[in-house]
């Protein structure tokens, strides 16, 4: 039972990517890596077994907002946690529910103390404050938990961001203090991730950084990108924050996003992502593939009895057709759902395994080149 | 490449059940046996894997009525039949699509020569015969196909259900010349099953059973029970038919039924089963277990975190607790249908692998009396 450990492996020649290890006391994940999000704890239409034989999820998240809501602290806290809740046995990293406070929930009012707001099931009050947010995720019982944030509506101004992020950082530091004087509940350890904000100003984003980075966490996420600002901006902040933050903890890229922008990212050092596009998308009929984007929908795949994916190898996603799946997300069939979404994240988990892998031959940059024209591609 | 075979192995020295093993040319199928429905070609929220590795099908069911309509008949004819369209490599049986032209279509219109229905997607209108019924199962490629009949409405008097049943028998004719003046289209063997109908009438069920017999069918299926009319009268209906159809053919009951419907039914002599209930009960969260009848709605679940069903030996619905089956369902979270799904399934093809291994060690009987209270049990 330990502090979570990450072991630097290799840094690409010609970017900054990088591959590493991260060892918590429920297992290992190769990095770079994606996080597969299980909402109520359960990753949407797909099960654990699917999650590990097909996917080959290493890491999944569960969402703090909604695990409060449901199946409530009782429930969590009686069962052991969410690993024995739900029967994952790998990491779980929580989210602070921050984000989710700002974008689901109803009426809500942030003050110094922390956000009151309605749940969007029955419009019941609650107040999330920082130190409750790390007690809730204790009772959670998530590998890695997140600090309370405020998450800025993209667009915002520079006075509304640099008084945000203030709050943040001010929030950050009760987290820390709360979580450093309780104990983990159920045997193995957990770990806080602070969260960098500060919108688009680079100014704020390194004073940001420096601040975080001086908790010495044992990881630092990036927080409050892909929220309505234009690619090349996010790239821009990414890649900017990722020279602020230590080079030997792992970097956590929160929310983002398509194929490309996860290439690109970690080509500028990022090291973990999480993001809904792969199950949302793949419920709506959107597939991310090794030879491009496919809308399923379409009528050109109703005749073509291909697989939906040759090109990662003899798995899952080499078993049904592209004319089977669409008849099924045609028919409404619930297993159109559940093949769209454990395709898209095998996708996912076959590419950065494959970034992970042309880091460790010398030729990631030439390849992710060539890899984010075809990702973009329309079939 | 061969007729079905049907090998009789053991009869039970108390009643009438048996075991036997039927040969197709995609596999064996161990009877008595469970067969689940696999409506448009998926069986609702579980997937072609789930069903060999989880809820161990031997067969399932495609309907014709749905796959007709979708993915349609173009495309199952260029996928090369139903079995490379989804990837299932056992058996496949396919009903006629009359019970679901007469109980889910538009206004239809039955006459000698067919029926004239009205699509339930799209109100588009279409004409089933006899005929074109065998050329649809043709080109679906069931291992099994059905006899074009009519079903009549539960609670038929005498007159309506003699005409009816004439009828019947007259399109038996016309699918039997059908059948045997086609080929098998995909390499494989196909074989046609008749439908015994009659209603609640001994003497017209007599005389059906005799007309279905004189065909010297591969197997026959008794048709127009569990439509409405007491248990009692559906056990003695069926119990007179298993007694007036030959004894080396599988007899199929179609659409029954609950856990200790099935059992009761195999003890008269039946070998085949097929029922939505447990997928679209499992999906409305009733649950059939090995101790009885659960819904797991029920707040009394909540903090349960016992397996589903531990009864069943080390397998699926050992994993999954009935806290976070029942959390699932009420956070309307998909995986909720799979789970509640597999579970059932699995439980009915656990429930007639029992009643083969009790009839073969001889104590069927005494089991099954056992079994049938435990089952109807309200947990």
């Amino acid at each position: 039972m330990a502090v979570l450990e990450f072991q630097l492996e290799r840094t690409d020649k010609d970017s900054k990517a990088r591959t590493g290890t991260i060892t918590t006391d429920h297992g290992e994940i190769q990095t770079p890596i994606f996080m597969p999000v299980g909402t109520v704890g359960s990753v949407k239409a797909v099960s654990q077994q699917q999650l590990v034989s097909d996917v080959k999820a290493q890491i999944i998240l569960g969402n703090t907002y909604h695990l409060y809501l449901r199946p409530g602290l009782e429930a969590l806290e009686k069962a052991g946690g969410l690993h024995r809740f739900n029967g994952w046995q790998k990491p779980i990293l929580t989210d602070s529910g921050g984000y989710q406070v700002f974008s689901l929930a109803g009426t809500r009012k942030i003050k110094e103390e922390g956000v009151t707001f309605q749940s969007h099931i029955d419009g019941s009050r609650h107040l999330f404050t920082p130190e409750y947010v790390m007690d809730i995720q204790r009772i959670i019982g998530g590998d890695i938990i997140m600090a309370f944030d405020e998450c800025p509506p993209g667009g915002s101004d520079y006075t509304y961001v640099k008084t945000s992020m203030e709050l943040t950082h001010r929030w950050l530091d009760r987290c820390w203090d709360r979580f450093n004087s309780t104990e983990d509940k159920y045997g193995y350890t957990q770990n806080l991730f602070p969260i960098v904000q500060g919108g688009t100003f680079k100014d704020l984003r390194k004073a940001s950084c420096e601040y975080v980075s001086s908790k010495n966490a044992a990881g630092n996420a990036i927080g409050g990108l892909s929220v309505g600002e234009p690619e090349p901006v996010m790239y821009e902040i990414c890649d900017w924050c990722c020279d602020h933050l230590p080079k030997d903890k792992p970097r956590y890229l929160m929310g983002v996003g398509t194929p490309w922008n996860i290439l690109e990212c970690i080509s500028m050092g990022v090291d973990m992502f999480d993001c809904v596009m792969p199950t949302r998308n793949g419920r709506n009929a959107m597939l991310f593939t090794t030879k491009g984007v496919i809308n399923i929908d379409n009528k050109k795949w109703e005749f073509d009895f291909s697989p939906i994916d040759e090109g990662m190898g003899n798995g899952f996603s080499s078993f049904y057709s592209k004319a089977y799946l669409r008849h099924l997300l045609k028919s409404k069939e619930l297993l159109g759902l559940t093949i769209a979404s454990i395709h898209n994240l095998a996708f996912y988990l076959w590419l950065v395994g494959e970034a992970r892998r042309h880091i460790e031959q010398g030729d990631f940059v030439s390849w992710k080149n060539e890899m984010v024209e075809v990702l973009k591609t329309k079939l």
